[in-house]
């Protein structure tokens, strides 16, 4: 499949990348000197993250080309994506000149974020080929398009549309009435007049605002957004409960400079059908089960990138107690587990075994003075081989904890035995260890540090008068 | 620690089950009958959740106790969270009553979304000691609090507020002047206004408002702000080079419903110099790698889900083509690595080497047969055991594939061995497996249809023509 790119930038970019990785060949058209490079980087991002969605290879990349005229970029192209700037007069000559060149079995696809498709289409050739494509930055990643047809354009083009968009990964929402800004943006400026006058009355700065935003509703927005929300709120009462209760807040001062609809009865049931429609087949608690699920895991992914809320989450657990043994044996996990580490046959699934045991081998490297601040100036340890033996099952929302013995730790060699118990103190798990002490420069292992040696031998005395475990020294499928 | 929760209902409860998981003792009073079972449903969504966000336990929890009366839950405690209704008079009457019976040294918050703190401390005993902290459903994982003191308030209180939400994993927001609603509820109010009239107007049902925040710009706000994101739009001329763009959006027809703040210089200059204050420690360039690996974790995070945009992606995968072999090897995956896979010595994560290993594995039970309708018929394979050996480096952006072989495959047991090459072609790890077939109703071992065990025959069959490899059969430590 072939796709012209007409305007380049951060938009128009965005859409060459998407085509491109997902294997359609992609012909640019921008007067602009610095497209080349401006595209480029964009590019350059979207390889680096896009193709990390998935689990499994995108198509092999197109080919990009920079075209010298738009009718040479347009001339053999199934989709044509116009992302010229936002004046009425500029994207009439553009798309012209795109359909005096281009194939009528085409889509054309308009990145306008203010025009409606009726507006674009006045004057056109063949306007039932031309519609709007609205994507949000950053194109290659965010799924959203609104794709907002006319009374010209037929059924048949909307569902090419929509299929070819959903080809490249994207979700189209195709929009039942033009209207000026189509949805998304309508919300997005109405935060945005709000917000400036916060900042223009001195309430809050950008910060403040933007943190408002995502330690909060915005956690919620990435997977509901405002309607589902409320339905949880309305409780099992219902959504036309919830818009009761809301309804007199619309009165409130607050809100004197808007105007807002009037809560009327035929209102209200259409918000309590449409809410039904969209999420009556969930239960209030099935739909807290998800939500809650969802949260848990963007605050975990969050939490990998020490980036906002998970940052909050990270300095919340460094403030944790530590875990701590008894007896002699050294204790180095202690948690539950979540609802996302289970798979399909209903348990934790094996990757997250070892999630844990890599954390134990962490703790227990902390615990020997192998700490952040030890790696940081240049040694760590790689663990260079595993062994693995699953003696039970490990379910969601179980407390599971780690105990770790060290077999031997002579040397540039560390060797590590965790055994992983469930909540019935049961084993239900073990792990064997080797890892080797490297130069993070080099990345080749060198020997440790004296008091990280020394450490080592306290913990080896320790460990040697416990009860050596069978499950050491045995290769996969060897008889007990 | 203790806190008494005034009010129960989904704010109280969520704030209970906060102080509770944390540690602290909780006395709650409400007149409700419901009120028990009404927090005890939290309480559960609570116990799920909450502690899946660590990777540590967290303290043992409180004991949680339901008070005949209002003195009785308050008179010993150090915080008082109230959240009866939104009626100011009840809100005085209720304080009032926490005034008379509560320790001077006690911090009284107020969940209030409407209220400003100097309303409700009107004619208090003594209003140094209450203050606004509004929270977001679900309050035990959502971290924002909007701490908003009054005049009236000190130092003291206001640092010791923020030390105790921290300390219970919440963010607290000290909002620098009282206002009507805060900040948050002003900008979700502003949205909520307009998808009421969106819906009014016919123009889009709740589901369709609701999917054109979580596709699109809600999975933005989940880890950047408004300013935040607007600053990347900016690109290098920064934000006043982009307000100055979208200032005359602002004067759109479509927004003549609203009165505007007008753009001054001297406005300009604030949000320019506000976001350099927020955002200028970073590049364009390092935002745009932050915001998309933050991006590309959250989706990720939600394919492991099957929700929103993660369901969006989870489609576009099973249309990607599956990995496929030559020469009668059995390519089982073929994929790159995310940035979030790597950890503190710069390379993917021991956890996602196994991560990778379970996917070959799943893929290859899908050739045999044992795709997800098997498993949903009742039967699936369990890994009982693993060995894994790191042979190189692999680096996030790496595009890596996995071979896989049959070792042995006669009745019950599955004996795989998979190895893992880099983008240089060279082995990186090995993974040895052996999986049991099992029956997911009694949870044991036992024979797997005969179509699979003649699938595996012929592969059995292919792969003894490849040679052995030596990786197989060893124990940790084990020489060369």
């Amino acid at each position: 499949m072939k796709a012209a790119v007409v305007g380049g930038g951060v938009i128009g970019g965005g859409w060459a990348a998407r085509f491109l990785l997902n294997g359609w060949e992609v012909a640019v058209f921008d007067p602009d000197p610095e497209a080349e490079r401006k595209i480029g980087a964009v590019l350059a991002n979207a390889r680096r993250s896009l193709p990390a969605l998935y689990d499994r290879a995108l198509p092999a990349e197109g080919t990009l080309r920079f075209c010298a005229s738009l009718a040479e970029a347009v001339d053999s192209a199934d989709w044509v994506q116009e992302s010229v700037p936002e004046r009425i007069e500029l994207k009439h000559r553009t798309l012209a000149e795109i359909q005096a060149a281009v194939p009528e079995h085409a889509v054309i696809g308009s990145s306008t974020s203010g025009f409606t498709p009726s507006q674009l289409q006045d004057g056109a050739t063949r306007p039932a080929q031309l519609l709007v494509c609205h994507p949000f930055n950053p194109v290659y990643l965010l799924p959203l398009v609104e794709v907002v047809p006319s009374p010209a354009n037929g059924e048949d083009i909307r569902a090419r549309c929509s299929d070819l968009l959903a080809g490249i990964g994207m979700k189209p929402l195709v929009v039942r009435k033009e209207i000026d800004a189509h949805i998304a943006d309508r919300l997005l400026e109405a935060v945005w007049r709000e917000a400036l006058w916060l900042v223009r009355d001195g309430i809050a700065t950008t910060e403040e605002i933007d943190d408002a935003i995502r330690f909060g509703f915005g956690l919620r927005w990435a997977q509901m957004g405002l309607f589902e929300t409320y339905r949880m709120a309305g409780g099992e009462a219902g959504m036309r409960h919830f818009i009761g209760q809301f309804g007199p807040a619309l009165k409130w001062p607050w809100t004197k400079l808007t105007d807002v609809p009037e809560l009327t009865d035929e209102l209200v049931d259409r918000i309590a059908a449409q809410s039904d429609a969209q999420s009556g087949r969930h239960s209030i608690r099935e739909l807290e089960a998800i939500r809650d699920d969802n949260l848990v895991a963007i605050l975990r992914a969050l939490k990998t990138n020490a980036w906002g809320a998970g940052e909050t989450l990270s300095r919340h657990e460094a403030s944790l107690a530590a875990p701590h043994g008894a007896n002699g044996s050294t204790l180095t996990v202690d948690r539950q587990v979540p609802q996302s580490w289970t798979d399909y046959n209903g348990h934790m699934n094996e990757a997250h075994y070892l999630e844990v045991f890599a954390q134990a081998s962490d703790r227990f490297m902390e615990l020997i003075g192998a700490d952040a601040d030890y790696i940081a100036g240049g040694h760590s340890y790689f663990t260079v081989e595993t062994h693995l033996r699953h003696l039970g099952e490990v379910m969601a929302g179980e407390r599971i904890k780690v105990a770790t013995q060290v077999v031997a730790g002579d040397g540039k060699k560390l060797h590590l035995f965790h055994q992983l118990t469930g909540e019935n103190g049961e084993p239900a798990a073990t792990g064997e260890h080797l890892l080797l002490h490297v130069d993070l420069e080099t990345r080749r292992s060198s020997p440790p540090g004296r008091r990280i040696s020394e450490s080592l031998l306290h913990y080896l005395g320790e460990h040697s008068r416990l009860p050596k475990s069978e499950g050491i020294g045995r290769f996969v499928g060897q008889r007990p």
